[in-house]
C-alpha cells in the first residue's frame, strides 16, 4: 500500500450509520426513546452520532452520509444531522439485525451510485484518534475502490477484553491491508490473554469497507434470502410507494447480523488494524475509562456535580441539576429524565435487569 | 379540669399557622421557593401545611383559619389551603422570627375577633395521635378560654433528644394544665438523659394557646417595640393600605422568638404534656423515624423506587420517576425538581453546607 493521507475518490464516497442500537446497558441515559447514539454521553456537546459524522468528515461529502435507524429515531437524525439529505435517512420498519440493514442501504446505495465506495460504521462508538482513523479508512477506502474486497476495521487490543469479538489476522501488522483468517467469537480470559500477547487478534469495531459491487455480490450468495426481498424492493426504491413496500417487505428479511451472514463465510475479507482509542461505550465503565478523573478517580459529567468524600465514581447528570453526592466508593450515578440510576460499577451488568 | 372531647366554643377558636420557614436541613426536597411545609413529605398525599389543618379540622371552623407566611409563598398557600378566606393569610415582608410573626396575626384577629381564642402552630412539624392531640388542644383552649394564661403544648421526650428545647414542668403530669417552671435551651446528651429520666420535661413543640386579650397584654409588656409597630399598624388593618404600611413597618420589628420573648418571662405559662407522636420533621433522618420501613430497614417514598440489596436507606422521589439504587446502605438519596442528594444518613447535618 502506498501512503494514503485523505480520500482522492470523495466524490465516490458513501459512510452509512448503522444507528437502530438500543443500548440498553446505559440506562438510564440510554433508554428505546432516546438511545445512546442520540445522546451526548461524554457531556463534550456532540452526540455519538454526531461524533460519528464529524470523525467522517475528511474522507466524505455530507450528500454521501446515510443513516440506517428505526422509524421512531427519523426525527432525532433529522435534528441532529440536517446536513444528511432527507432520502439517505433510511427508516426500517423493524429491527432485523445488520445484514438486512447493510442490505437495504446497499441496494439504495447502488441504485443512486453503481460507483460507490462504503464505509459502514455504528453511530455509537467513539474513536479518540480521528485523525489516525482518517487515515486508516481512507487506506481501506483505496484498497476497496478497485479490489473486490471486505476491510474490517481492527482495533490494537489494549486489554484481554472478554466483551468483544476479535479478528484474527494472518500477519501481526499495523496499518496495513492484511488478509483475516478467522472472526473470533467473544472469548474467555485465558483466551483473551492468550490473544492479546499473540499480537495477531484485533477487535471487531463493527466497521466495514467494501465497494457496493462487493456487498450486494457478497449478501447475494450468502444471504440469497434477503438479496431477494431487496430485488423486489426495488423498484420501489426512491419512489412513493418505497415506505409501504418496506413495510411489507422488511419484516420477513431473515434476521441475522453481517458477521454470521457474511464476514465468517467470505474468503474475501481483509483487516487493517490501528490503536485508535477505540470503545464501543456499552457499558458505563467502559465509558468511565474515557473520561478525564480527578484525583480521587471520579469522573463527573453534568453542570452542577458536587462530590464530597468520593472516590472512583462516575457521576452522570443530564440537564441542568443540582447534584449531590457523599460518600460513595465505585458507584455510578446517572440521571436523564425522569430516571435516576445508583449502582456500584461492579454490578454494571445487572442494570438491564434492574430497569426493565 | 373536667373531661372535654372537643371544643364547645368553636366559633371563637382560630389557628394561627406558622408557615415562614425554610427547612433547609431537608434538602434537596425543601428549598426556598417550596419549603418542607408545602411538600408532600411523608408521601401520603398531603402537603405538611395540609396535614396541619386536617389535625385542627375538630377545633375550629374553616374561616378561623389564618396562615402567616412570606410574601412569596402566598399563592402556595392559597393553592394547597384553598378554604382559607384569602384576608386571613398573612404576608410576611421578610422573616424577623416568631414575635413579630405572632403579634401581627394576634392583632389582626383582635381586630375580628376581640374574643378570639387561639392556638398558634408551626405548619411544618407532624403529629401522628390525632385524636390525643385534638384532646389536648381542646383542653388548653377550654383552659385559656376565660383564663389569662398561656398554654404550652409539652412532647413526652421518648428518647434523651439535643435538638429540641424542654420544657420543664413543676409537675411530671400528662393530660392536664401543669405550671411551667422554666424553659430550657437544647440540653448535651447527660443532661437531655436526665431530662428524660426526671419525667418533668417536655420537648417544646411550639404550639401555644391563649386568649388574644392575653398574647397581645403579653406581647404590650415584654415586646413593646413590636407592640408599638402593630399599634401603628392598626389603622391600616383590613384596609388597602394594609399591604404598602406593613412593608413600611414590620421590617423594623425587633427579629426575636416568641420563646425569649415572651415565654421565658411571663409568670402565667402552663403546658400540657402528651405523647402525641410529634416530629418536627427537621431532618431526613426524624422524617425516616416516622415512617414504614421494609424488613432491611429501607423507607421509600416515590412512584417507582426499586431497591436491590440495600439497607437502612431512606429514598425520596418527587414525582414520576424511576428510581434505581443499588448496593447502599445507611443513605438518603433524594431527589425533587432539578435536584438530587445522595449522602450518608449519618453526614446528614452537613446537607446544608453541601446544598448552598
Amino acid at each position: 500500500m502506498s501512503g494514503f493521507f485523505l480520500n482522492p475518490e470523495r466524490m465516490n464516497t458513501h459512510v452509512v450509520i448503522m444507528a437502530g442500537g438500543i443500548g440498553s446497558r446505559l440506562w438510564p441515559l440510554s433508554t428505546p426513546d432516546v438511545p445512546k447514539q442520540f445522546i451526548d454521553v461524554l457531556g463534550v456537546g456532540r452526540t455519538l452520532i454526531q461524533l460519528t459524522t464529524d470523525r467522517f468528515g475528511p474522507l466524505c461529502a455530507p450528500e454521501n452520509f446515510w443513516v440506517v435507524t428505526g422509524e421512531k429515531y427519523v426525527n432525532l437524525v433529522k435534528e441532529q444531522l440536517p446536513d444528511i439529505p432527507a432520502d439517505q435517512i433510511l427508516a426500517e420498519p423493524e429491527g432485523r439485525n445488520t445484514a438486512p440493514c447493510i442490505a437495504y442501504a446497499s441496494w439504495k446505495i447502488a441504485r443512486k451510485d453503481p460507483e460507490a465506495n462504503i464505509v459502514v460504521t455504528p453511530a455509537d462508538a467513539l474513536v479518540l484518534k480521528t485523525a489516525d482513523f482518517a487515515v486508516t479508512i481512507a487506506k481501506a477506502l483505496a484498497f476497496t475502490e478497485e479490489r473486490d474486497a471486505i476491510v474490517t476495521v481492527g482495533i490494537t487490543p489494549s486489554r484481554p477484553e472478554t466483551g468483544y469479538g476479535y479478528i484474527n489476522a494472518a500477519e501481526a501488522l499495523h496499518g496495513q491491508l492484511v488478509k483475516v483468517s478467522e472472526f473470533k467469537e467473544k472469548p474467555d480470559l485465558d483466551t483473551a490473554i492468550r490473544y492479546l500477547e499473540d499480537g495477531r487478534y484485533f477487535w471487531n469495531a463493527g466497521i466495514f469497507v467494501w465497494n457496493v459491487r462487493t456487498i450486494v455480490n457478497e449478501l447475494r450468495s450468502y444471504t440469497p434470502q434477503i438479496a431477494e426481498i431487496m430485488d423486489q424492493l426495488t423498484p420501489s426504491l426512491f419512489t412513493e410507494n418505497e415506505t409501504t413496500e418496506l413495510r411489507r417487505l422488511f419484516p420477513s428479511c431473515e434476521k441475522i447480523s453481517i458477521d454470521y451472514a457474511v464476514m465468517e463465510k467470505s474468503p474475501r475479507i481483509y483487516v487493517i488494524a490501528e490503536d485508535l482509542g477505540w470503545s464501543d461505550l456499552g457499558s458505563w465503565g467502559s465509558v468511565l475509562t474515557r473520561m478525564e478523573t480527578d484525583p480521587d478517580g471520579n469522573a463527573v459529567v453534568g453542570s452542577d456535580v458536587r462530590l464530597f468524600g468520593c472516590r472512583d465514581c462516575f457521576v452522570h447528570s443530564a440537564g441542568e441539576k443540582t447534584v449531590v453526592v457523599e460518600g460513595l466508593d465505585g458507584y455510578i450515578v446517572a440521571e436523564s429524565g425522569n430516571r435516576l440510576l445508583i449502582c456500584r460499577l461492579s454490578q454494571e451488568q445487572h442494570i438491564k435487569e434492574y430497569s426493565a
